[in-house]
């Protein structure tokens, strides 16, 4: 039998569950800050919604993990929170509109493992659905800002692009319409093939690459302002300057987004350097697509797997430990009153541990280092005659001793 | 196409979405309080893992979302916390012990869905690994009894019975040993047969009945003191009123729990009245039976779907609105300071929405309302001219001019 997770899942041990709760704290309270409601969907879906976004289909099937359930339903596990939440949308018609979302929730893809990429992931998005306004774009752009500002960086910044503005520049450079979603993805692979792999490959699929280059490297910006979608971008960005986030952002004409589904702008967010940790845009056809009605629908979405391991390797992470102290009975005699000291502590909201295995203090003290409690109290009949204990500070070894009326106080303040 | 979840499953729109975020939030500050550390697992596991579960082998592969991957890999949906748990320890095993995990997530069972029965449901596990301690099952009942007066419960009870006891006192009344499971099984619906149901299958297995009701029901008190097991129960009992908890407690010998792999101490959690609401108990052989070292545990898990339902039923949420104010333009052209005053106002961590699709005036404060936002902040030109702006009372109409800059002080203290 293995005792490893299933092939590219991995736990989250308490070290660094800390870490994820951390980010997932920030995002919701952020999240929340800017309106969003919160809703959950089943880790599943009927196969036919996930296989319905951006006219995949079948060949789905090979990249998520789909099943059969006892009764010969096919269902998968949820690629994305989108499809979800598309689906849920449709479900629930009478929901006001514009419904501004946010889930945090883990999803799933039978990708080939790689560094930092899982199978079972971690996700945080927010949509509007039901505005086809720029100030539903405006504000998942602001509130991605907001995100990224809340948990530490500092030289983060968001990608914008416009699908419809890129669409118009290529169809005046005499490409043809049917070609752009092939077009695009190859531009979407800059990043891993670089300018001379993209070259190659545009040249290989018979587009005339080195213009295509130049057109996304900006090299005809007189022409840009004639095309459809120009104005969409230069309004989203004026937006973005009222709402102070102008300058996290940059127009980037090689951001494509690989998915078929984006319509109008489309965002990437960076933490820095070239390493994605979001991105999102929006996508007014999906919903109707599934089926549903005709709703236009923006959003972005955090990779938290992702986020964490960016925030590790950074050492953005300075978090207080849970547990603030240990009571720890010198002997059995003084086991009763430890209790009682540890409940009327918890009673006053500090995080606090106990003995519950029977250690003796020696052992104790030892356990309580291991996990990083800052505090140990220490409850020895002496001492208790004198309604007092005796506080030790785990990191320096130093030891006072302290009335018991006083350690809540002390300890909630920090002032031990 | 089907909108619908998959059959047993359901989503959490927004209203239901922040009564579960309560309860988790909830929760989770309490297990934290007690010294919990959280850790999450894979969504699956290895279907041999699952399988190891108290020896109940292939026959759980009906009871269970089985699948194979792309790979031939056996894998199922965790039906519940506990083995991802054991397989976690048996996988870290330098981790400092006693555990005490809390764990707050999804599990899945191919139930046939019943009223308030889902096949995806969330639970809340508390455990603690390493401890064969009376104390550690003391503070496991300490933490739900806690969770549940958090929660706001007032008429809650848990339920408390020991194996090893039952099993004692079974056997002096002339069963034999490997009997007792089975009679543990008929025992275990007598919430759902009654004590004329349990009789009828308990004589049909070729059990003395009335003997074993009698004992269940406290019949032969004076017999108690001599059979392994009642000590025991004897001295959690003490423990739980040196902790405060006394009262909460009754000493139910009825009370078996389906589960094999229970070997002492068992908890069940009423809500009032008959309503369970989580359950658990100690579990010495399950990680040594799935492979892993000789290490005892004990533990309690929430049902969290069946502890909204009851909360709900009773009224017992107040919850209050999580976007307190909704910034109206009164026009466009008071748009761009609307933004601005969005802006200014969730810099001072004021939950707050604005319009994100172009709305008039009437329409976004009747979309506000159908939001809950108990306030709406109209930004008109006049006013803009003294730097103010109104306040509506959304619930009763009223509204007042207000300074811009006393905004944010007024919402946060509530003062509106």
């Amino acid at each position: 039998m293995t005792f490893q997770t299933p092939k590219g899942t991995r736990d989250w041990p308490p070290e660094e569950m800390r870490k994820l709760q951390f980010v997932t704290d920030t995002l919701r309270r952020v999240f929340e800050k800017y309106g969003f409601q919160s809703i959950d969907t089943p880790a599943f879906e009927s196969f036919d919604v996930l296989a319905a976004k951006g006219g995949a289909g079948e060949a789905i099937k090979e990249e998520i993990y789909y099943f059969k359930d006892k009764s010969d339903r096919e269902i998968g596990l949820r690629f994305d929170l989108t499809v979800p939440l598309a689906r849920f949308i449709i479900n629930n018609p009478n929901i006001p509109k514009p419904f501004k979302r946010y889930a945090i929730g883990k999803a799933w893809r039978y990708d080939n493992p790689q560094a930092q990429r899982y199978r079972e992931f971690w996700m945080a998005d927010v949509d509007i659905v039901g505005s086809n306004s720029l100030m539903a774009d405006a504000e998942c752009l602001s509130v991605a800002v907001e995100c990224m500002r809340s948990l530490g960086f500092k030289k983060f910044y968001i990608r914008v692009n416009n699908r419809k503005f890129l669409e118009s520049l290529f169809m005046a450079k005499g490409i043809q319409k049917d070609r752009i979603v092939d077009l695009f993805r190859t531009i979407d692979k800059l990043d891993k093939l670089g300018e001379e792999g993209v070259l190659k490959e545009l040249s290989e699929k018979g587009f005339d690459g080195k213009n295509i280059i130049t057109l996304i490297n900006g090299g005809y910006k007189k022409e840009y302002s004639k095309v459809e979608g120009a104005l969409e971008l230069e309004e989203l960005m004026k937006l973005a300057k009222v709402v102070g986030i102008g300058k996290n952002l940059k127009i980037d004409l090689s951001l494509v987004r690989g998915l078929e589904y984006y319509t109008g702008p489309v965002f990437e967010v960076f933490a820095g350097g070239t390493v994605s940790c979001g991105g999102g845009g929006r996508y007014d056809r999906l919903i109707k697509n599934l089926g549903g009605p005709d709703l236009p629908a923006t959003g972005i979405s955090f990779g938290l797997d992702r986020l964490v391991n960016i925030m590790t390797d950074s050492k953005m992470f300075r978090l207080n430990p849970k547990t603030i102290c240990m009571v720890a009975p010198v002997n059995d005699r003084s086991r009763k009153e430890a209790l009682k000291i540890v409940n009327a502590l918890r009673d006053e909201g500090v995080n606090c541990d106990s003995d519950v295995s029977g250690k003796k203090l020696g052992k104790l003290l030892e356990y309580a280092s291991s996990l990083s409690i800052p505090y140990a109290i220490i409850v020895g009949e002496k001492e208790l005659k004198k309604k007092a204990v005796v506080l030790r500070n785990m990191k320096n070894g130093k030891e006072r001793t302290v009335k018991i009326k006083d350690l809540a106080g002390m300890l909630n303040s920090g002032d031990s």
